[in-house]
C-alpha cells in the first residue's frame, strides 16, 4: 500500500467510522450470526500476493460487521458499557501511526511523563487520596491491575521473600479476601498468583450486594487461628452483577490493624467519582494501598485503558523489576520505568487518547455525560417501580437497573431471549441473591431518553408475550 | 468533537500519519529530551471545559513529539524493532472505531473467529506444526504468553491442582528452565506464578549464545534429586541479545523424556519462518506444546500483537476459566471464548491488522520484507568483519550484527552513546560472554541499504573520534 492509498483508505475510513458510529443503533445489537458462520464466510488460501484495500474493505462490510455485536450502539445496555469518543479514537490512530514501544522511559520519554502527568489529571478529576499523585500507570485492564495489586499483597505478606524463594517453599497457605459479588478477576488473579482458588475466601455480602466487613474480619481471624497467612483484601466500588458498594472505610480498619494489603477496583464506578454528589462511595479509599478504574468503560475512552494506582510504586516494582543487560538505561535512577509496573515489557502510548479525551470534555462534559446516564436509570427505575408485572431485584446504583419479572426466573430468562433476538436492544443476566435478574445499563454517549423509552416499550410488549398476555 | 470536526481532523491525522512515516528519518531517533521536561512543557491544570482539537494538537506537536524516540525511523537500530505498515495502520484505527470487546464469542462473534482464522493463517505462514492450528490467540505481549505457558506448566506438573489448593500447600519447590540468554519475561513469569527467583534454572549457553541442553538434562536430574518439582521448560528462537537459537529437538526430547511442559519464544525471530530459507530453526518445534511469535515485531504489525499457540487448549482454560453467572453464555460449548486463554477479561479486535497485513503483503511481501533485512545485516556484517578496529562477539543471525571495538568494553560503549547522541543513528547494546557489545538490527520497512551504509560511515568515524584518531 502506497502513502497515497494510504491516504484514500483512511480518509474513507475515517469517514466511514463517523457514520457508523452516528448510526450504530441502525444495526442489529447482538450479532445473529451462527457459530461458525463468520469464518466460513472469510475463509480463504493464505494469499501468495498482495491484494488490495478495496478487497479487504469488501469482505469486511460482507463478512466481518454481521459478526460484530454493536457496543457503541445507543441500544447496547449489557454487562457494562465500553464507551469511547471521536477524541479517543484520534488518540488510538495517532499512538499506531508512531508506532513506539515506552517500555522504558528512554525508549520514548513523552510517553512515560504524558502517562504519568494524565494520571495526576484523573487524581484531580476523580478526587482520589493524595498519595495516588505521581504513582499511577495505565494497564490494559482492571484484570491485569488486580494481579498486580494481589502480587504486591502476596509479597508484603510475605516480607518480600515469596518472590525469591517461591511459594512451594513458603509451606503455609496464603489467603485472600473478596465478598462473594466481587469480579471473577479476583480469583483469576489468586488462580495466577499460585494462591489457589480454595484459599480465596468469598466475604458475605448484605442484600444489596455490598461486603460485609464483620464477617471479613471473622474469616480473617479464622484463618489466621488455623495457620493461613493472610495477604489481600479486594473491594469493590460497584460490582458488576448490581454495582454495589462495599464499604471502604470499615474495610480499610480492618486491613489496616491487620496489615494486609487493600485493593478498592473500582473499573465501573470509579468514573462516577468525578461528579461531586457522587463521592460518598469513596469514602475511605484514603486507606487503600491501590486503586483502579477504568476510562475504558465509562469515560469516553475507547478500550484498552485501564489506570491504576498504587500508594508506594517501590512496592510493586520490587515485585516486578528483572533488569537484564539489555534493558540497562542511563537514566534508571531518575525516571520511571513502567515496564516493571505491569506484567508485559512491550507497552502502547495509550496516555495519548485519554489526554485528548479530558481535554476535549473537560471536567464539566465528562461530568454531563455521566450525569446524564445515572438520570436516565433513574427514569428507567421508576418505570420499573410502577408496573406491577417487574419488580427491582437491588437498588437501582448510578446507572445499572436489575429488575425482573414478579413471574419467576423462568420467564424472566425466556424475556431477556427474546429482547436479544429482536435486534433491537441487548441486555445480560445476573443473578442476584439466587433470583434470575436482568441488568440494564447506561453508559453509551449517544443513549438518549427516546432510547430508553424505546427499550422500555419493547420490554413491555415482549414481557406481555412472554407471560401468555395479549400484546 | 462534533461528526464534522472528527472528519476533518482525521483526514489531518491520515495525512500527517503517511507524511510523519515517510520522512520519519528527518528525526532525531533517540529522544534528547531531559528528564521531567516533556512533562513540565504539557503541565496546565485539568480543563474545566472541553478544549479545540487544535490546541491539542499544537501542544502534541510542540511538547510530545521532541520526547518520541521515532521507532519508526529507518535509522532505528536499536532493540528489536516494532515495525508497522499503513494496512495495520487502518486496522488499529477501524478496531478503535467499532469499539467493540471480544471477551466472549457472543460479544462479537467475529472477533473470535477472524482471530482463529488468521491465527491459522500464520500456521500455514510459518509452516508451523500440524498441532497449533485452530489452538491460537492474540496476546499483547510474548512475556504474557510466556506466563501462560508457565501456568500450563506449573499445574501439569501438579496434576492441576495447584489452581485449586495453592503453592503454599504443596510444600515442594517447582523448577523451571531457561537459558542464562533467555528473556527477561521468563524469570518475571516465574515470579508472578509464585515460582520463585530462587527456582529458575539458568542453563549454560554455548559460545553462540545457545542452550546446551546436556546441561538443562543435569539440571533436572539434580532438582530431582533435591526433592524439587521440574515444571517447566522455556527455550529461545532468537534470543534477545544475539538472536541465538536453542536447539530444540534436543530439548524437545529431553522434555518429552521427563514430561515437563516446553514452551519456545520465538518472539522476534518466529516471523523468520515466513522463508523457506530460515526454517531450520523451528527443527524440533512440533515437540514444543506452546509457541509464540511477535507480528508486532519484525511482521508489519504494529504494537501490540503477540500470535500464541498452546497444543491442547484445554490445558489452558483449565487454568485460566472463571465462569461467573454474568459471563455466562448460551454457546459456551461450541465456540471459543478468548477471556479464558489469557490474563485479562476484556479483549480488543486486533486480529483485523493482521488480517489486514496478510492480505495486504501476501506471503511474497512478507518474504521480501525479511529477506531484505537479513542481506543488509549480512553486508553490515561484512563491512565489520573488513575493519580492523572492529570485531564481531557472535554470528550474526538473521538480521541482528553484535560487534565492538577491539580496544575494549569502555571504547565500544563510548562509542555507543556518542552515535546515540549524534540523533542520527540509535543502536542498543548487551553483554556477550562478559563483553560488551552493540547491537544492530535491521527491521524497519523503511530501512534501505543507504540507511545501513549511512549508519556504518557515521560508526567509523565517531569511533575514529572515541579512539582518539584523527577523523
Amino acid at each position: 500500500m502506497t502513502s497515497e492509498q494510504f491516504r484514500r483508505a483512511g480518509h474513507d475510513l475515517i469517514d466511514w467510522i463517523a457514520e457508523y458510529l452516528e448510526h450504530a443503533e441502525d444495526y442489529p445489537v447482538l450479532s445473529p450470526v451462527a457459530p461458525g458462520q463468520v469464518r466460513q464466510s472469510v475463509e480463504q488460501p493464505l494469499p501468495a500476493r498482495g491484494e488490495a484495500w478495496q478487497a479487504m474493505w469488501d469482505d469486511f462490510i460482507a463478512h466481518v460487521i454481521p459478526g460484530i455485536t454493536h457496543w457503541q450502539s445507543p441500544n447496547f445496555f449489557a454487562y457494562f458499557p465500553a464507551n469511547g469518543s471521536y477524541p479517543a479514537i484520534l488518540g488510538e490512530l495517532l499512538s499506531a501511526g508512531l508506532g513506539v514501544n515506552g517500555m522504558l522511559w528512554s525508549s520514548s520519554p513523552a510517553v512515560t511523563e504524558l502517562e504519568t502527568f494524565v494520571l495526576d489529571w484523573l487524581v484531580d478529576l476523580l478526587d482520589l487520596p493524595a498519595h495516588f499523585r505521581g504513582s499511577g500507570v495505565i494497564q490494559d485492564t482492571a484484570s491485569s491491575s488486580s494481579l498486580c495489586a494481589l502480587l504486591c499483597g502476596r509479597e508484603q505478606a510475605l516480607e518480600w521473600q515469596g518472590n525469591d524463594i517461591g511459594l512451594g517453599a513458603v509451606g503455609q497457605r496464603l489467603t485472600i479476601y473478596t465478598s462473594d459479588q466481587a469480579h471473577s478477576s479476583i480469583e483469576k488473579a489468586a488462580v495466577i498468583a499460585g494462591i489457589g482458588r480454595q484459599n480465596v475466601r468469598l466475604v458475605r455480602s448484605d442484600e444489596t450486594g455490598a461486603m460485609i466487613p464483620a464477617h471479613l474480619s471473622e474469616l480473617i481471624v479464622a484463618d489466621r487461628a488455623a495457620g493461613c497467612l493472610p495477604s489481600f483484601v479486594s473491594a469493590t466500588m460497584g460490582t458488576t452483577s448490581s454495582l454495589a458498594m462495599d464499604p471502604l472505610a470499615a474495610i480499610g480498619r480492618i486491613t489496616s490493624s491487620e496489615r494486609i494489603w487493600f485493593h478498592v477496583d473500582g473499573a465501573m464506578a470509579g468514573t462516577a467519582l468525578a461528579c461531586p454528589e457522587f463521592r460518598r462511595i469513596a469514602d475511605g479509599l484514603e486507606s487503600a494501598d491501590s486503586f483502579c478504574v477504568n476510562p475504558h468503560k465509562w469515560m469516553l475512552t475507547n478500550f484498552d485503558l485501564d489506570a491504576f494506582f498504587v500508594r508506594d510504586p517501590h512496592r510493586l516494582t520490587r515485585t516486578l523489576s528483572i533488569l537484564p543487560e539489555y534493558l540497562r538505561a542511563a537514566q534508571s535512577d531518575e525516571v520511571i520505568n513502567y515496564r516493571d509496573w505491569h506484567i508485559p515489557l512491550g507497552r502502547r502510548f495509550r496516555a495519548l487518547k485519554l489526554w485528548f479525551v479530558v481535554r476535549s470534555f473537560g471536567i464539566e462534559g465528562i461530568r454531563t455525560h455521566i450525569r446524564e446516564h445515572v438520570r436516565l436509570a433513574t427514569v428507567f427505575e421508576r418505570w420499573i417501580a410502577d408496573d406491577p408485572r417487574f419488580e427491582l431485584v437491588s437498588p437501582r446504583s448510578l446507572n445499572l437497573v436489575c429488575f425482573r419479572l414478579k413471574a419467576g426466573d423462568d420467564p424472566s430468562e425466556r424475556l431477556l431471549h427474546a429482547l436479544n433476538r429482536s435486534g433491537r436492544m441487548h441486555l445480560t443476566h445476573t443473578k442476584l441473591g439466587g433470583r434470575y435478574a436482568l441488568r440494564l445499563c447506561i453508559g453509551q454517549p449517544r443513549t438518549r431518553e427516546e432510547h430508553v423509552r424505546s427499550a422500555w416499550a419493547l420490554i413491555r410488549e415482549t414481557a406481555g408475550q412472554v407471560l401468555g398476555e395479549e400484546s
